[in-house]
C-alpha cells in the first residue's frame, strides 16, 4: 500500500488514554483522587530507553502534536513542522511523546471530564492547575512508559515554561531542554491580556459560572472576543500589516460594523473556528497557569538560584518580532542559566511572524534546531529500537 | 471671596450648547439636518480674534478640558495640566475651546440624542463619523464664534488626527498645529484592538444592535472589556511593570477567578467605571473614526501630497513608551510634512507612560510644548482682550 502521506509525515497516529489511579496532589492545596491523560507517541523507544523526547503543549495545544488521525485529515498535529523523519525532532532517532495537560478539553481530565464526587462535569469546580502540576502527572506518565530520563523536554510558549519546569523539579530525568519562544514569567502585560481574556468569558452570559454544560450553551461570544485578543498578541505588528495592511474586503469603506477591514475578517475567523473546538473552563485554567508559572518565586525571586537545582543542558530560542514574550524575556533565562553555571545555548532568531513563529518552519530557526537535536541524538544509542510502546 | 481653586487653574468654567439648524453634509453620504455642540471656552478673544486655540479630544475626551464645574469637583477637565495661567496652553494670552465632538456621549448630538425623524434616540442610526466631519463641524463652531482662523488647533492621540486634518482641510484657518501621541493612520495592529474592542460591545446580549436606551439596558460587560483592552493599550510594557509589576492583592495566590493581581483589580476598576459615564454607541464611532482616519487616503496614498495642501506650521510630539502610536508614527508625519516643504518641530520625549503621556505633565514634554505655545502667543495681539464670548 501505498501511504498518502509525506515521506517525512509520521503518518497515521492513534492517541492512548492513561488512567493514572494513584492521587495527584496539586500546588492549589487540593489533590485530584484519580485523572487520565491522553497521549500520542511516535518514533520508536530504544532497547534502553535513553531516546525519549517529551513535547509540552502552548495554550491551546493538545497531544495530537504530529501526524494525522485519519487519511483524510485536511491538517496534520499542531507542530508537525517540527517531528517527522529528517524533521528537527527526528522521529527515526527519537522516540516521541505528547500529552494532553491536565485541565485541557481535549481528552486528559479536565473541566470537561466527570467529576467522580458528583457524578457531573467538573465544570469550573475542577482546580486550577499550575505548570508545576503538569510536569509532577507527565513524570507520572514516563514512569508509565518505562522512561528514567528524558533525553529532552521540548516546549514553545507555555511548553517552553513547563521544559524550564522540567529541569528544576527533576533535574535527574531531563537531559536537555529546548525552550522556544517563552519567559521565565509573565510581565504585567502579559497578564493584563490574560485578565481581559478572562472577563470577556466570565462575564459572557452564557458563562453561568462555570456551569454552561448543565445549560445546553457554550459562553461563545466571550470564548470568542478571548481568542481574537490572543490572535494580536500571537501576530508582530508588522506581520500583521504585510498580511492584512489596511485591505478593505469590498474595497471601500461602507460605514457600518460589518467587517470591512481584512484584518478584521481574519480576526472574527479565527475567533468563531476557535469557539467550536476549545471548551472556555480550560482556557480560563491555561490562562492562570501562564499567570502563576514563577519559578523563581520558591527560591527568593531569584531564577539563578531557582536553576542551580538543574542538570540539564538547555537551548533556548527566541525570535525577533515575538512581543508577547520577547527576545529580552529570553535573554533573562540564559542570563540565569549563565549566572547558575549551566551549559546553555541560545539563538536569536529573525522573523517577522512574532510569537507564532514558534510554530513555523523558519531556515534559520530549524537549522539551529537540527544542530541541537543531532547533538542530542548523538548521544542516544541508536541499536536495538523497541517496537513502540 | 477667596478661590479654591489652584492659581494656575482657568477656575470654574460652564458648557455652553450652540445649535446649528443647516445640515452637515457626512463623508459617509448622510446629511444630519442639523446638530447641537456642547462647549467650553477659557480665557478672552483678543480684539483682531486672532488668539484663539482649538483644543480636540481624543477617544473618551469631551468638551470639559480643564477647570471645574462645580467648587466641589473632586477633579478639574481632562487636559487641565495643559491649559490655565502659567500651563502651556497659557489662557493669559489664548482664548481655548474645546466641544465634544458630533457622536459623542456628553451633550453633543450623538447617538443618545433624540433622532427628530423618530421621536428617540439615534442609538445605532447615528451616523458612523470621520475625523473629516469632525473638522467640517468645528469649522461651524469657529464661524459661530467670529474667528475665521485659529492660533493653533492642539489634541493627543485621536484629538492630534483633527489638528492635522485641519492642515490640510481648511489650510486657511489654522497658524498652527501641535499634533502630539499620533499617527497618520492606524496600523493593522490598531485596527485590531478596535475590532476586538468592538466585538465584545457588539456581542453584549444587552446591546440589542445598539437599542438598548429603550430597553432600559447598557451592554456594560462589552464596554468593559473593551475599557480594559484599551487601557492596556494606553499603558506601557514597562510603566505597567514599574506601577503594579506581579504584586498580589493579598500577598499570595489564591487560586481562583477574582482579581489576584495588582493589575487585575486596577483594569477590573477602570472598566467598571468607564461604563457608568461612557456610551457604547459612541465608544463604537469613535473606533471607526480612528479605523477610518488616513488623510493620505485622498492623496493617492501620499501624505506628503496631502500636506503640500496645509500652510500651518506644525509640532508634532511622541512619547518613546507609546507602543499605540509610536514615536515611528510621528517621525512618518514628520518626514511628510518635510518633504512637503512645511515649517515642523518635532520632539521624542523620553517617559515610560506609555500613550497617556501625553495627559501628563512630564517636564520635558511641557518644556518643549510651552516654548512652542509662547512662539505662538508672541505672534498674537495682546491688546483689547474682548470680553468671554
Amino acid at each position: 500500500m501505498i501511504s498518502s502521506f509525506p515521506p517525512d509525515s509520521v503518518g497515521l497516529v492513534t492517541p492512548r488514554m492513561l488512567r493514572f489511579d494513584e492521587p495527584l496532589p496539586l500546588d492549589c492545596g487540593r489533590t485530584l483522587p484519580g485523572f487520565e491523560l491522553i497521549y500520542e507517541t511516535y518514533g520508536a523507544l530504544n532497547a534502553d530507553r535513553s531516546n525519549a523526547i517529551l513535547i509540552c503543549h502552548a495554550l491551546s495545544g493538545d497531544h495530537h502534536a504530529a501526524g494525522y488521525h485519519q487519511a483524510d485529515d485536511s491538517k496534520p498535529g499542531w507542530w508537525d513542522t517540527s517531528i517527522g523523519p529528517g524533521k528537527p525532532i527526528d522521529t527515526r532517532h527519537f522516540f516521541v511523546v505528547c500529552c494532553n495537560n491536565l485541565g485541557g478539553c481535549n481528552g486528559s481530565t479536565g473541566p470537561v471530564s466527570i467529576n467522580p464526587d458528583t457524578g457531573k462535569p467538573y465544570g469550573p469546580d475542577f482546580p486550577i492547575v499550575t505548570v508545576k502540576d503538569w510536569v509532577r502527572s507527565q513524570a507520572r506518565l514516563a514512569d508509565h512508559l518505562g522512561i528514567t530520563d528524558w533525553a529532552a523536554v521540548i516546549g514553545g510558549s507555555l511548553g517552553g515554561m513547563q521544559a524550564m519546569q522540567w529541569t528544576i523539579d527533576f533535574p535527574d530525568r531531563i537531559r536537555h531542554a529546548v525552550v522556544i519562544a517563552a519567559a521565565p514569567r509573565l510581565s504585567t502585560q502579559n497578564i493584563a491580556f490574560n485578565e481581559v481574556a478572562r472577563q470577556a468569558i466570565l462575564s459572557d452570559p452564557d458563562f453561568h459560572e462555570g456551569h454552561y454544560y448543565e445549560r445546553g450553551v457554550i459562553p461563545r461570544r466571550g470564548l470568542m472576543v478571548a481568542r481574537m485578543l490572543g490572535h494580536i498578541t500571537y501576530l508582530s505588528d508588522e506581520g500583521m500589516r504585510t498580511k492584512f495592511g489596511r485591505e478593505l474586503r469590498e474595497g471601500k469603506l461602507n460605514f457600518h460594523f460589518e467587517s470591512e477591514f481584512e484584518i478584521e475578517s481574519y480576526l472574527r475567523y479565527q475567533g468563531h473556528s476557535f469557539v467550536g473546538r476549545f471548551d472556555a473552563n480550560t482556557y480560563l485554567l491555561m490562562t492562570k497557569a501562564l499567570d502563576y508559572f514563577d519559578p523563581a518565586a520558591d527560591f527568593d525571586n531569584d531564577l539563578a538560584a531557582a536553576f542551580r537545582q538543574a542538570q540539564a543542558r538547555c537551548l533556548i530560542i527566541s525570535f525577533t518580532s515575538d512581543w508577547r514574550f520577547s527576545s529580552a524575556r529570553s535573554r533573562e533565562i540564559v542570563k540565569a542559566l549563565v549566572a547558575a553555571k549551566r551549559d546553555v545555548s541560545y539563538a536569536e532568531i529573525p522573523s517577522t511572524q512574532g510569537h507564532d513563529a514558534f510554530l513555523m518552519p523558519i531556515p534559520r530557526y530549524f537549522e539551529t534546531f537540527t544542530a541541537y537535536m543531532q547533538r542530542v541524538a548523538g548521544e542516544v544509542s541508536h541499536d536495538a529500537i523497541l517496537a513502540k510502546t
